[in-house]
Protein backbone atom coordinates (compact mmCIF):
# COMPACT_ATOMS: atom_id res chain seq x y z
CA UNK A 1 0.00 0.00 0.00
CA UNK A 2 1.29 3.57 0.07
CA UNK A 3 1.59 5.91 2.88
CA UNK A 4 2.22 9.83 2.55
CA UNK A 5 3.34 10.93 6.01
CA UNK A 6 2.95 14.96 6.48
CA UNK A 7 5.48 16.20 9.04
CA UNK A 8 5.89 19.27 11.12
CA UNK A 9 8.31 19.46 12.85
CA UNK A 10 11.16 22.50 12.68
CA UNK A 11 13.93 20.44 14.21
CA UNK A 12 15.05 17.25 12.28
CA UNK A 13 17.32 16.11 15.08
CA UNK A 14 13.69 16.47 17.45
CA UNK A 15 11.60 13.15 19.19
CA UNK A 16 8.72 13.84 16.95
CA UNK A 17 11.13 13.31 13.80
CA UNK A 18 12.63 10.07 15.14
CA UNK A 19 9.17 9.01 15.78
CA UNK A 20 7.96 9.46 12.41
CA UNK A 21 11.47 7.50 11.26
CA UNK A 22 10.42 4.66 13.26
CA UNK A 23 6.86 4.88 11.50
CA UNK A 24 8.10 5.37 7.74
CA UNK A 25 10.91 2.52 8.50
CA UNK A 26 8.25 0.17 9.74
CA UNK A 27 6.32 0.97 7.13
CA UNK A 28 8.78 0.24 4.32
CA UNK A 29 10.36 -2.81 5.80
CA UNK A 30 6.48 -4.35 5.85
CA UNK A 31 6.95 -3.80 2.37
CA UNK A 32 5.01 -0.69 1.77
CA UNK A 33 5.57 2.70 -0.57
CA UNK A 34 6.10 5.77 1.80
CA UNK A 35 6.57 9.08 0.80
CA UNK A 36 7.26 12.24 3.61
CA UNK A 37 6.33 15.39 3.32
CA UNK A 38 8.61 17.35 5.24
CA UNK A 39 7.18 20.84 5.58
CA UNK A 40 10.09 22.61 7.05
CA UNK A 41 12.58 20.58 4.52
CA UNK A 42 10.05 22.06 1.80
CA UNK A 43 9.90 25.36 3.24
CA UNK A 44 6.14 25.22 2.52
CA UNK A 45 4.13 28.76 2.33
CA UNK A 46 1.88 28.91 4.93
CA UNK A 47 -0.43 31.72 4.22
CA UNK A 48 -3.54 31.55 1.82
CA UNK A 49 -2.89 34.68 -0.23
CA UNK A 50 -3.28 36.44 -3.73
CA UNK A 51 -0.22 34.06 -4.62
CA UNK A 52 -2.10 31.29 -4.71
CA UNK A 53 -4.84 32.45 -7.12
CA UNK A 54 -3.16 32.98 -10.64
CA UNK A 55 -6.14 33.65 -12.48
CA UNK A 56 -6.88 36.81 -10.14
CA UNK A 57 -6.23 39.95 -11.74
CA UNK A 58 -4.77 42.76 -9.75
CA UNK A 59 -8.24 44.61 -8.81
CA UNK A 60 -10.56 41.39 -8.47
CA UNK A 61 -11.60 40.53 -5.07
CA UNK A 62 -10.48 37.53 -3.39
CA UNK A 63 -12.79 34.95 -1.69
CA UNK A 64 -11.21 32.33 -0.61
CA UNK A 65 -13.36 29.96 -1.30
CA UNK A 66 -14.73 31.16 -4.91
CA UNK A 67 -11.39 31.41 -6.12
CA UNK A 68 -9.88 27.78 -5.32
CA UNK A 69 -13.23 26.83 -7.15
CA UNK A 70 -12.19 28.99 -10.25
CA UNK A 71 -8.33 28.12 -9.67
CA UNK A 72 -9.23 24.15 -9.26
CA UNK A 73 -11.56 24.62 -12.68
CA UNK A 74 -9.34 26.47 -14.40
CA UNK A 75 -6.32 24.38 -13.99
CA UNK A 76 -4.07 27.17 -12.47
CA UNK A 77 -3.42 25.91 -8.48
CA UNK A 78 0.03 26.62 -8.05
CA UNK A 79 2.57 23.72 -8.39
CA UNK A 80 3.31 23.26 -4.56
CA UNK A 81 -0.54 22.47 -3.80
CA UNK A 82 -0.69 19.82 -7.10
CA UNK A 83 2.17 18.26 -6.21
CA UNK A 84 0.36 17.51 -2.74
CA UNK A 85 -2.76 17.01 -3.55
CA UNK A 86 -1.44 13.99 -6.05
CA UNK A 87 0.75 12.58 -3.20
CA UNK A 88 -2.59 12.25 -1.29
CA UNK A 89 -4.35 10.64 -4.40
CA UNK A 90 -1.59 8.33 -4.78
CA UNK A 91 -1.91 7.37 -0.73
CA UNK A 92 -4.20 4.39 0.54
CA UNK A 93 -3.05 5.91 4.16
CA UNK A 94 -2.02 9.56 5.12
CA UNK A 95 -0.29 10.34 8.48
CA UNK A 96 0.23 13.76 10.31
CA UNK A 97 3.35 13.69 12.36
CA UNK A 98 2.98 17.00 14.17
CA UNK A 99 3.90 18.41 18.21
CA UNK A 100 0.43 20.03 19.91
CA UNK A 101 1.99 23.54 19.35
CA UNK A 102 -1.30 25.62 21.63
CA UNK A 103 -3.75 22.71 21.39
CA UNK A 104 -3.66 22.68 17.67
CA UNK A 105 -1.51 21.92 14.76
CA UNK A 106 2.02 23.90 14.15
CA UNK A 107 0.74 26.95 11.95
CA UNK A 108 3.13 25.42 8.75
CA UNK A 109 0.49 22.10 8.77
CA UNK A 110 -2.85 24.17 9.18
CA UNK A 111 -1.59 26.24 6.61
CA UNK A 112 -0.93 22.59 4.65
CA UNK A 113 -4.75 21.88 5.26
CA UNK A 114 -5.31 25.46 4.45
CA UNK A 115 -4.02 25.49 0.85
CA UNK A 116 -4.29 21.72 -0.08
CA UNK A 117 -7.86 21.03 0.74
CA UNK A 118 -8.71 23.72 -2.14
CA UNK A 119 -12.58 23.36 -3.80
CA UNK A 120 -13.12 20.16 -5.69
CA UNK A 121 -10.49 18.53 -3.44
CA UNK A 122 -10.64 18.98 0.72
CA UNK A 123 -14.63 19.73 -0.16
CA UNK A 124 -17.00 19.99 -2.70
CA UNK A 125 -19.87 23.05 -2.82
CA UNK A 126 -23.10 21.56 -1.35
CA UNK A 127 -21.33 18.08 -2.20
CA UNK A 128 -20.92 15.17 0.12
CA UNK A 129 -18.52 14.96 3.28
CA UNK A 130 -18.17 13.17 6.62
CA UNK A 131 -17.20 10.27 5.62
CA UNK A 132 -17.90 10.62 1.93
CA UNK A 133 -16.28 13.37 -0.52
CA UNK A 134 -12.88 12.90 -2.77
CA UNK A 135 -10.68 11.57 -0.33
CA UNK A 136 -13.09 8.49 0.81
CA UNK A 137 -11.39 4.87 0.98
CA UNK A 138 -8.52 6.67 2.09
CA UNK A 139 -6.94 6.21 5.63
CA UNK A 140 -5.59 8.79 8.03
CA UNK A 141 -4.27 8.81 11.37
CA UNK A 142 -2.60 11.34 13.66
CA UNK A 143 1.43 11.02 15.50
CA UNK A 144 1.54 13.50 17.97
CA UNK A 145 3.74 14.82 20.73
CA UNK A 146 2.89 16.64 23.41
CA UNK A 147 5.15 18.37 26.22
CA UNK A 148 2.58 17.97 29.00
CA UNK A 149 1.56 15.06 31.40
CA UNK A 150 -1.71 12.71 30.34
CA UNK A 151 -3.24 13.21 32.94
CA UNK A 152 -3.94 17.25 32.04
CA UNK A 153 -5.55 15.68 28.75
CA UNK A 154 -7.61 13.16 30.56
CA UNK A 155 -11.53 13.30 31.04
CA UNK A 156 -11.20 15.57 33.85
CA UNK A 157 -7.76 17.42 33.02
CA UNK A 158 -7.59 21.38 32.99
CA UNK A 159 -6.72 21.22 28.90
CA UNK A 160 -9.68 19.51 28.09
CA UNK A 161 -10.15 15.83 27.02
CA UNK A 162 -7.70 15.13 24.25
CA UNK A 163 -10.52 13.97 22.13
CA UNK A 164 -12.23 16.77 21.78
CA UNK A 165 -9.24 18.74 21.47
CA UNK A 166 -7.91 16.15 18.59
CA UNK A 167 -11.74 16.44 16.92
CA UNK A 168 -11.16 20.25 15.24
CA UNK A 169 -8.35 17.79 13.39
CA UNK A 170 -9.94 14.26 13.43
CA UNK A 171 -13.17 15.11 12.12
CA UNK A 172 -13.20 18.67 10.79
CA UNK A 173 -9.98 18.66 8.63
CA UNK A 174 -10.06 14.21 7.80
CA UNK A 175 -13.52 13.02 8.67
CA UNK A 176 -14.77 15.76 6.25
CA UNK A 177 -13.10 14.97 3.37
CA UNK A 178 -13.88 11.51 3.53
CA UNK A 179 -10.82 9.72 5.43
CA UNK A 180 -11.49 6.98 7.39
CA UNK A 181 -9.90 8.30 11.02
CA UNK A 182 -7.89 5.92 13.00
CA UNK A 183 -7.42 6.50 16.75
CA UNK A 184 -4.59 8.62 17.41
CA UNK A 185 -1.43 7.80 18.89
CA UNK A 186 -0.06 10.40 21.12
CA UNK A 187 3.11 10.74 23.02
CA UNK A 188 3.01 13.07 26.73
CA UNK A 189 5.61 14.28 28.48
CA UNK A 190 8.01 14.29 25.64
CA UNK A 191 10.54 16.26 27.98
CA UNK A 192 11.12 13.06 29.87
CA UNK A 193 11.67 10.72 26.82
CA UNK A 194 14.78 8.36 28.44
CA UNK A 195 16.14 5.52 26.17
CA UNK A 196 14.04 2.69 27.82
CA UNK A 197 10.36 5.12 26.45
CA UNK A 198 11.58 5.50 23.45
CA UNK A 199 11.92 2.24 22.72
CA UNK A 200 8.81 1.34 24.45
CA UNK A 201 6.87 4.61 22.35
CA UNK A 202 8.92 2.75 19.40
CA UNK A 203 7.59 -0.68 19.80
CA UNK A 204 3.87 0.66 20.30
CA UNK A 205 4.07 3.29 16.94
CA UNK A 206 6.01 -0.22 14.75
CA UNK A 207 2.34 -2.11 16.59
CA UNK A 208 0.27 1.21 15.44
CA UNK A 209 1.72 0.80 11.67
CA UNK A 210 1.23 -3.04 11.34
CA UNK A 211 -2.34 -2.51 12.12
CA UNK A 212 -2.60 0.82 9.83
CA UNK A 213 -4.93 -1.07 7.27
CA UNK A 214 -6.97 -2.82 9.65
CA UNK A 215 -7.53 -1.10 12.93
CA UNK A 216 -11.46 0.19 13.04
CA UNK A 217 -11.49 3.33 12.32
CA UNK A 218 -12.91 6.41 14.88
CA UNK A 219 -16.82 5.20 14.77
CA UNK A 220 -17.77 8.81 13.32
CA UNK A 221 -21.57 9.21 12.18
CA UNK A 222 -21.37 10.09 8.51
CA UNK A 223 -23.40 12.75 7.33
CA UNK A 224 -25.45 10.81 5.30
CA UNK A 225 -25.82 7.56 7.35
CA UNK A 226 -29.62 8.04 8.61
CA UNK A 227 -28.65 9.94 11.89
CA UNK A 228 -28.71 13.94 11.10
CA UNK A 229 -32.05 15.66 9.65
CA UNK A 230 -31.43 16.53 6.31
CA UNK A 231 -30.23 20.26 5.27
CA UNK A 232 -29.78 21.55 9.36
CA UNK A 233 -27.79 17.94 9.61
CA UNK A 234 -28.10 18.56 13.24
CA UNK A 235 -28.35 14.90 15.06
CA UNK A 236 -32.33 13.06 15.44
CA UNK A 237 -34.36 14.04 18.27
CA UNK A 238 -34.31 10.79 19.13
CA UNK A 239 -30.49 10.00 18.86
CA UNK A 240 -29.78 13.20 20.47
CA UNK A 241 -31.78 12.27 23.68
CA UNK A 242 -29.23 9.02 24.31
CA UNK A 243 -26.34 10.65 23.01
CA UNK A 244 -23.50 12.67 25.00
CA UNK A 245 -23.53 16.35 24.58
CA UNK A 246 -20.69 18.13 23.22
CA UNK A 247 -18.37 16.40 19.91
CA UNK A 248 -18.71 12.97 21.47
CA UNK A 249 -22.12 12.87 20.26
CA UNK A 250 -21.04 12.71 16.40
CA UNK A 251 -19.23 9.28 17.61
CA UNK A 252 -21.67 6.06 17.66
CA UNK A 253 -19.72 3.34 19.15
CA UNK A 254 -21.90 0.47 17.45
CA UNK A 255 -20.12 1.27 14.20
CA UNK A 256 -16.97 -0.16 15.58
CA UNK B 1 -8.41 52.23 27.04
CA UNK B 2 -6.16 50.99 24.34
CA UNK B 3 -7.38 47.47 22.19
CA UNK B 4 -5.32 45.66 19.47
CA UNK B 5 -7.07 43.79 17.21
CA UNK B 6 -5.52 41.33 15.82
CA UNK B 7 -6.52 40.58 11.99
CA UNK B 8 -6.28 37.16 9.47
CA UNK B 9 -8.16 37.67 6.09
CA UNK B 10 -5.76 37.70 3.34
CA UNK B 11 -8.18 40.10 1.14
CA UNK B 12 -8.67 43.92 2.18
CA UNK B 13 -12.15 43.83 0.24
CA UNK B 14 -13.98 40.95 2.61
CA UNK B 15 -16.89 41.11 5.09
CA UNK B 16 -14.38 39.99 7.58
CA UNK B 17 -12.65 42.96 7.11
CA UNK B 18 -15.39 45.59 6.82
CA UNK B 19 -16.53 44.00 10.25
CA UNK B 20 -13.51 44.41 12.22
CA UNK B 21 -13.03 47.76 10.64
CA UNK B 22 -16.88 48.41 12.47
CA UNK B 23 -15.52 47.36 15.08
CA UNK B 24 -12.43 49.37 15.52
CA UNK B 25 -14.28 52.66 14.67
CA UNK B 26 -16.73 52.23 17.19
CA UNK B 27 -14.01 51.94 19.45
CA UNK B 28 -12.47 55.17 18.29
CA UNK B 29 -15.30 56.97 18.34
CA UNK B 30 -15.70 55.47 21.87
CA UNK B 31 -12.33 57.19 22.44
CA UNK B 32 -10.50 54.21 22.88
CA UNK B 33 -7.24 53.99 21.30
CA UNK B 34 -7.03 51.35 18.61
CA UNK B 35 -4.19 49.23 17.36
CA UNK B 36 -4.62 46.58 14.48
CA UNK B 37 -2.15 44.13 13.38
CA UNK B 38 -3.28 42.89 10.21
CA UNK B 39 -0.98 40.00 9.52
CA UNK B 40 -1.38 39.95 6.01
CA UNK B 41 -0.28 43.32 5.45
CA UNK B 42 2.41 42.57 7.30
CA UNK B 43 3.72 39.69 5.81
CA UNK B 44 3.50 37.98 9.13
CA UNK B 45 6.08 34.97 9.05
CA UNK B 46 3.59 31.96 10.37
CA UNK B 47 6.69 28.51 10.76
CA UNK B 48 8.28 28.95 14.19
CA UNK B 49 11.92 27.70 13.03
CA UNK B 50 15.51 28.33 13.69
CA UNK B 51 15.46 32.20 12.39
CA UNK B 52 13.04 32.74 15.63
CA UNK B 53 16.26 31.87 17.75
CA UNK B 54 19.30 34.03 16.18
CA UNK B 55 21.13 32.63 19.40
CA UNK B 56 20.98 28.89 18.41
CA UNK B 57 24.49 27.85 16.56
CA UNK B 58 24.32 26.29 13.03
CA UNK B 59 24.91 22.66 14.59
CA UNK B 60 23.03 23.08 17.92
CA UNK B 61 19.70 21.04 18.55
CA UNK B 62 16.48 23.56 18.42
CA UNK B 63 13.95 22.55 20.96
CA UNK B 64 11.38 25.33 20.79
CA UNK B 65 10.34 25.49 24.25
CA UNK B 66 14.21 26.12 25.35
CA UNK B 67 15.34 28.18 22.78
CA UNK B 68 11.96 29.93 23.56
CA UNK B 69 13.28 30.70 27.35
CA UNK B 70 16.65 31.26 26.17
CA UNK B 71 15.76 33.77 23.54
CA UNK B 72 13.62 36.24 26.08
CA UNK B 73 16.43 35.52 28.61
CA UNK B 74 19.08 36.62 26.17
CA UNK B 75 16.56 39.40 25.16
CA UNK B 76 17.06 37.46 21.44
CA UNK B 77 13.76 37.23 20.59
CA UNK B 78 13.25 39.01 16.64
CA UNK B 79 11.92 42.38 15.88
CA UNK B 80 8.47 41.01 14.86
CA UNK B 81 7.78 39.06 17.92
CA UNK B 82 8.73 41.71 20.57
CA UNK B 83 6.60 44.32 18.08
CA UNK B 84 3.45 42.15 18.79
CA UNK B 85 4.23 41.51 22.39
CA UNK B 86 4.51 45.39 23.28
CA UNK B 87 1.25 45.81 21.86
CA UNK B 88 -0.10 43.25 23.69
CA UNK B 89 1.21 44.44 27.06
CA UNK B 90 0.28 47.86 25.66
CA UNK B 91 -3.39 46.94 25.08
CA UNK B 92 -6.63 46.31 27.96
CA UNK B 93 -8.10 44.35 25.42
CA UNK B 94 -7.16 41.85 22.77
CA UNK B 95 -9.50 41.13 19.52
CA UNK B 96 -8.89 38.41 16.94
CA UNK B 97 -10.37 39.11 13.86
CA UNK B 98 -10.49 35.71 11.35
CA UNK B 99 -12.43 33.77 9.19
CA UNK B 100 -12.47 30.38 10.49
CA UNK B 101 -11.17 28.20 8.41
CA UNK B 102 -10.87 23.67 9.02
CA UNK B 103 -12.51 24.80 12.31
CA UNK B 104 -9.22 26.81 13.33
CA UNK B 105 -7.76 30.08 13.16
CA UNK B 106 -5.92 30.58 9.58
CA UNK B 107 -2.64 29.68 9.64
CA UNK B 108 -1.06 32.80 9.66
CA UNK B 109 -2.65 33.81 13.01
CA UNK B 110 -1.85 30.30 14.26
CA UNK B 111 1.50 31.27 13.81
CA UNK B 112 0.64 34.43 15.45
CA UNK B 113 -0.04 32.27 18.73
CA UNK B 114 2.80 29.83 18.16
CA UNK B 115 5.12 32.85 17.91
CA UNK B 116 4.11 35.64 19.81
CA UNK B 117 3.14 33.21 23.26
CA UNK B 118 6.86 32.63 23.73
CA UNK B 119 8.27 31.27 27.24
CA UNK B 120 7.57 33.90 29.82
CA UNK B 121 5.07 35.40 28.13
CA UNK B 122 2.00 33.17 26.69
CA UNK B 123 3.91 30.79 29.40
CA UNK B 124 6.03 29.71 31.81
CA UNK B 125 7.70 27.11 32.47
CA UNK B 126 5.69 25.46 35.93
CA UNK B 127 4.78 28.82 36.14
CA UNK B 128 0.79 30.21 36.82
CA UNK B 129 -1.87 29.55 33.30
CA UNK B 130 -5.80 29.18 32.86
CA UNK B 131 -6.93 33.06 34.64
CA UNK B 132 -3.29 33.66 36.00
CA UNK B 133 -0.17 34.45 34.07
CA UNK B 134 2.01 37.50 32.07
CA UNK B 135 -1.05 38.49 30.63
CA UNK B 136 -4.13 38.48 33.54
CA UNK B 137 -5.98 41.35 34.10
CA UNK B 138 -6.97 42.01 29.95
CA UNK B 139 -9.55 40.98 28.57
CA UNK B 140 -9.62 39.14 24.80
CA UNK B 141 -12.05 38.17 22.48
CA UNK B 142 -12.66 36.10 18.84
CA UNK B 143 -14.85 38.20 16.34
CA UNK B 144 -14.90 34.82 13.40
CA UNK B 145 -16.87 35.00 10.60
CA UNK B 146 -18.15 31.24 9.16
CA UNK B 147 -19.72 30.36 5.68
CA UNK B 148 -21.77 27.78 6.88
CA UNK B 149 -25.36 27.54 8.51
CA UNK B 150 -25.35 28.23 12.27
CA UNK B 151 -27.70 25.01 12.98
CA UNK B 152 -24.35 22.82 11.43
CA UNK B 153 -22.39 24.29 14.75
CA UNK B 154 -25.31 24.17 17.27
CA UNK B 155 -25.40 21.62 20.28
CA UNK B 156 -26.57 19.07 17.49
CA UNK B 157 -24.81 20.50 14.37
CA UNK B 158 -23.14 17.48 12.62
CA UNK B 159 -19.71 20.08 12.83
CA UNK B 160 -20.03 20.29 16.84
CA UNK B 161 -20.85 23.25 19.12
CA UNK B 162 -19.12 26.42 18.15
CA UNK B 163 -18.48 26.47 21.77
CA UNK B 164 -16.26 23.36 22.10
CA UNK B 165 -15.22 24.55 18.17
CA UNK B 166 -13.60 27.48 19.64
CA UNK B 167 -12.79 26.23 23.04
CA UNK B 168 -9.12 25.39 22.10
CA UNK B 169 -9.03 29.34 20.98
CA UNK B 170 -10.86 30.78 24.07
CA UNK B 171 -9.64 28.62 26.52
CA UNK B 172 -6.16 26.97 25.10
CA UNK B 173 -4.75 29.92 23.48
CA UNK B 174 -6.83 32.78 25.46
CA UNK B 175 -7.59 31.73 29.11
CA UNK B 176 -4.46 30.10 29.27
CA UNK B 177 -1.82 32.92 29.11
CA UNK B 178 -4.25 34.75 31.37
CA UNK B 179 -6.94 36.29 29.54
CA UNK B 180 -10.02 37.43 30.95
CA UNK B 181 -12.34 35.75 27.45
CA UNK B 182 -15.23 37.56 26.75
CA UNK B 183 -17.83 35.31 24.75
CA UNK B 184 -17.25 35.65 20.73
CA UNK B 185 -19.43 36.59 18.03
CA UNK B 186 -19.70 35.06 15.22
CA UNK B 187 -21.37 35.85 12.44
CA UNK B 188 -22.80 32.65 9.59
CA UNK B 189 -23.44 32.22 6.03
CA UNK B 190 -21.06 34.79 5.31
CA UNK B 191 -22.00 34.52 1.65
CA UNK B 192 -25.85 35.24 2.55
CA UNK B 193 -24.78 38.94 3.27
CA UNK B 194 -27.30 41.60 2.14
CA UNK B 195 -26.88 45.34 3.26
CA UNK B 196 -30.06 45.17 5.54
CA UNK B 197 -28.15 41.77 7.40
CA UNK B 198 -24.62 43.82 7.20
CA UNK B 199 -26.13 46.92 9.03
CA UNK B 200 -28.12 44.46 11.59
CA UNK B 201 -24.30 42.58 11.78
CA UNK B 202 -22.62 46.29 12.16
CA UNK B 203 -25.01 47.36 14.96
CA UNK B 204 -24.63 44.33 16.68
CA UNK B 205 -20.73 44.54 16.72
CA UNK B 206 -20.82 47.71 17.79
CA UNK B 207 -23.45 46.86 20.67
CA UNK B 208 -20.21 44.28 21.65
CA UNK B 209 -17.93 46.90 21.80
CA UNK B 210 -19.37 48.90 23.81
CA UNK B 211 -20.20 46.01 26.39
CA UNK B 212 -16.43 45.07 25.74
CA UNK B 213 -15.37 46.30 29.30
CA UNK B 214 -17.83 45.29 31.44
CA UNK B 215 -19.64 42.36 29.45
CA UNK B 216 -19.27 39.20 31.69
CA UNK B 217 -16.33 36.78 30.52
CA UNK B 218 -16.69 32.73 30.17
CA UNK B 219 -16.85 31.60 33.23
CA UNK B 220 -13.96 29.32 32.32
CA UNK B 221 -12.52 27.80 36.31
CA UNK B 222 -9.11 29.19 37.34
CA UNK B 223 -6.35 26.63 37.71
CA UNK B 224 -5.68 28.37 41.49
CA UNK B 225 -9.51 28.31 41.92
CA UNK B 226 -9.96 25.47 43.81
CA UNK B 227 -11.67 23.09 41.42
CA UNK B 228 -8.53 21.15 40.64
CA UNK B 229 -6.57 18.23 42.11
CA UNK B 230 -3.04 19.86 42.25
CA UNK B 231 -0.19 18.45 40.00
CA UNK B 232 -2.60 16.16 38.22
CA UNK B 233 -4.77 19.13 37.08
CA UNK B 234 -7.95 17.00 37.19
CA UNK B 235 -11.51 18.35 37.84
CA UNK B 236 -11.88 17.17 41.62
CA UNK B 237 -14.37 14.18 41.85
CA UNK B 238 -17.02 15.67 43.52
CA UNK B 239 -17.07 18.86 40.88
CA UNK B 240 -16.54 16.16 38.32
CA UNK B 241 -19.62 13.73 39.67
CA UNK B 242 -22.18 16.89 38.61
CA UNK B 243 -20.20 18.68 35.95
CA UNK B 244 -21.65 18.15 32.22
CA UNK B 245 -18.78 16.02 30.26
CA UNK B 246 -16.27 17.06 27.30
CA UNK B 247 -14.90 21.02 27.63
CA UNK B 248 -18.07 22.35 29.02
CA UNK B 249 -17.04 20.63 32.13
CA UNK B 250 -14.69 23.82 32.56
CA UNK B 251 -17.03 26.32 33.14
CA UNK B 252 -18.66 27.27 36.40
CA UNK B 253 -21.75 28.98 35.50
CA UNK B 254 -21.99 30.20 39.27
CA UNK B 255 -19.58 32.42 38.17
CA UNK B 256 -21.00 34.68 36.02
Amino acid sequence: MNVLIVSAHPDPASLTVALRDVAADQLRAAGHAVQVSDLYAMNWKAAVDRADFLHLTADEQMRPPVASMQAAAAGTLTRDVLDEQEKVLWADAVIFSFPLWWFSVPAILKGWIDRVWSSGFGYQNGGERYGAGRLAGKRAMVMVTIGGRESHYSDRGINGPIDDLLFPINHGMLYYPGFDVLPPYVVYRTDRMDEARFQETSREIRERMASLFTIAPIPFRPQAGGDYVDKLVELKEEIAATAPRGFAAHLDHRRT
